[in-house]
């Protein structure tokens, strides 16, 4: 079986895909691979350019190192009959973490304190804070990253709500559970949003202009997920009016953000070039080497059941 | 009994004082209290200077606004017989909040993402980073701010390893506790060294020269306690010369520190003005408001033992 590993291991990660694979790999980066390399492989480990995924004539499994999975699903992508696996799961622990951090930087007005220190204006008190200790936590997206990020902000003494668009069943991390079609209710009272959502039809717009303007004046707005979950210019617009608190972005819509877009000027809004997850951070990476080596054992021992299966339909 | 209230409380916080005291209180600000009302102060919450504590003729009991109490243990400053009483357990919330927020800052480099929005380079990558997950986080001082620290600590996945003069009971939030005389031992394997601790003899320069010569490249080191536990020159040295990762420094010596100060210029140092604590989150004036009244309530029913009594020799 011809296993092409084409995300970025360290040596100790690469053992344990080769313990699972039993036998060699066939290593190359995003650059050095072949067309060969694709029309051999059975197993793709990566998330390789829908353009190379044309060469695979016998891909059996791809193993996204990424936890989104839309691009994939779009039609014509993935050669028909391809199990499509994504790296849910190896994410939640970077991406929570950096979203406490994102909303402390924003409630502890650290950006300021920032600037006083480097421009020679240290000393300034900025005066009033806030803390996630009481928090009203409204989470979009319990998944992975939604129920991490929950776990930790009860941790910090914050009230976490999770919004659901099925099930009324309340994991041990959340205080209230809700469905998605009472989230206009939910709004006016949260004092922070998170989005950790797939881009799907349904969390298109999400957050669109109406619901924006239910938000109270103290509530912050963080999304890690994908940045079609909110429309950016209802966004800016209320940010710009000093409708929002702030709001703590990795994702956006469009993405990459130009450099010129005015929600970068404003002074409550932090954003990064979707940084939150990728490989930043090794331990991710040791997670992403786990669900690949499970799947790529259980492929070969010929299991029905694969970890993170991707619907195909539904996109994630 | 004449009590003087110098701490600036909101009216529902004024309430809980009023009820503890059975009748007024004497609701003055530092600026408005006059010899008089020291005079005749049985009581006082704030933490008044030394020079007006001098025209106390009546004074029971101190209830400082503060957690530090050093200042008030020095020789002739507090009328002989009174009793000193701190805040202890009111700033646990904010100050360790604020610490997971500056840890994170400066693991995910977040001031590097920001002087790029700010700059017009918003889109670069600053690599890797850092987490709080499987971090070893060396911890001095273990009262209310160690403590909660310690416990968001552990809710982030990171390894806690506590520091006392004597006990080695160790707490729930504490994976492990060692003795301060072993704390050499335990520096060169610390990932993160947290000091919250008060200004004593024995915590003067606790992080010496020898001792931040021990810690690893990639340590980095949080003071939010008092400045003079560590020697400022000597941390400056090591983090210029990339002998840290960094450093988040909410408290200096010396304090305030001058705006020309080297340790201003390094990008790998946060340094805030001492505003980790104070009154900048309601719910810390909330709990000292608490602390006062059940003390108010104490002294006027004799109880012996107050909440937070200081021990004037040792200065805590």
């Amino acid at each position: 079986m011809s296993i092409l590993v084409l995300t970025s291991f360290n040596e100790k990660q690469l053992e344990v895909l080769k313990a699972a694979a039993g036998g060699n790999l066939n290593i190359k980066s995003y650059e050095t691979a072949t067309k060969l390399d694709f029309e051999q492989a059975h197993i793709i480990v990566g998330n390789p350019s829908a353009e190379n995924l044309k060469y695979c004539k016998n891909l059996l499994l791809l193993q996204l190192e990424s936890a989104g999975a839309d691009q994939y699903c779009k039609d014509g992508v993935l050669p028909q009959g391809t199990i499509l696996c994504n790296s849910r799961g190896a994410y939640g622990l970077s991406i929570s973490e950096y979203m406490i951090g994102m909303l402390l930087q924003i409630y502890r007005r650290f950006p300021d304190y920032w600037e006083d220190q480097k421009n020679g204006a240290f000393g300034r008190d900025h005066g009033k804070v806030c803390s996630i200790y009481g928090a009203r936590v409204l989470i979009l997206g319990l998944g992975d990253i939604g129920s991490e990020f929950a776990r930790r902000v009860k941790a910090f003494g914050g009230y976490t709500i999770g919004v659901r668009r099925s099930s009324l069943s309340c994991p041990e991390y959340l205080d209230e559970i809700h469905l998605a079609e009472d989230l206009e209710e939910l709004l006016p009272d949260a004092d922070v949003v998170s989005l950790s959502l797939p881009a799907t039809k349904e969390t298109y717009h999400i957050l669109n202009r109406e619901r924006i303007a239910l938000l109270k004046k103290e509530a912050v707005v963080l999304n890690v997920g994908r940045g079609s979950a909110i429309d950016t210019e209802a966004l800016a617009d209320a940010l710009e009016r000093g409708k929002l608190f702030g709001a703590g972005l990795d994702v956006t819509d469009p993405e990459p953000l130009p450099k010129s877009h005015r929600l970068l000027q404003l002074s409550n809004v932090f954003i990064t070039p979707h940084i939150s997850g990728g490989h930043h951070l090794e331990e991710t990476v040791n997670r992403i080497a786990k669900i690949a080596a499970y799947n790529i054992r259980g492929l070969r021992m010929g299991k029905e059941r694969l970890l993170n299966m991707v619907n195909q339909n539904r996109g994630y």
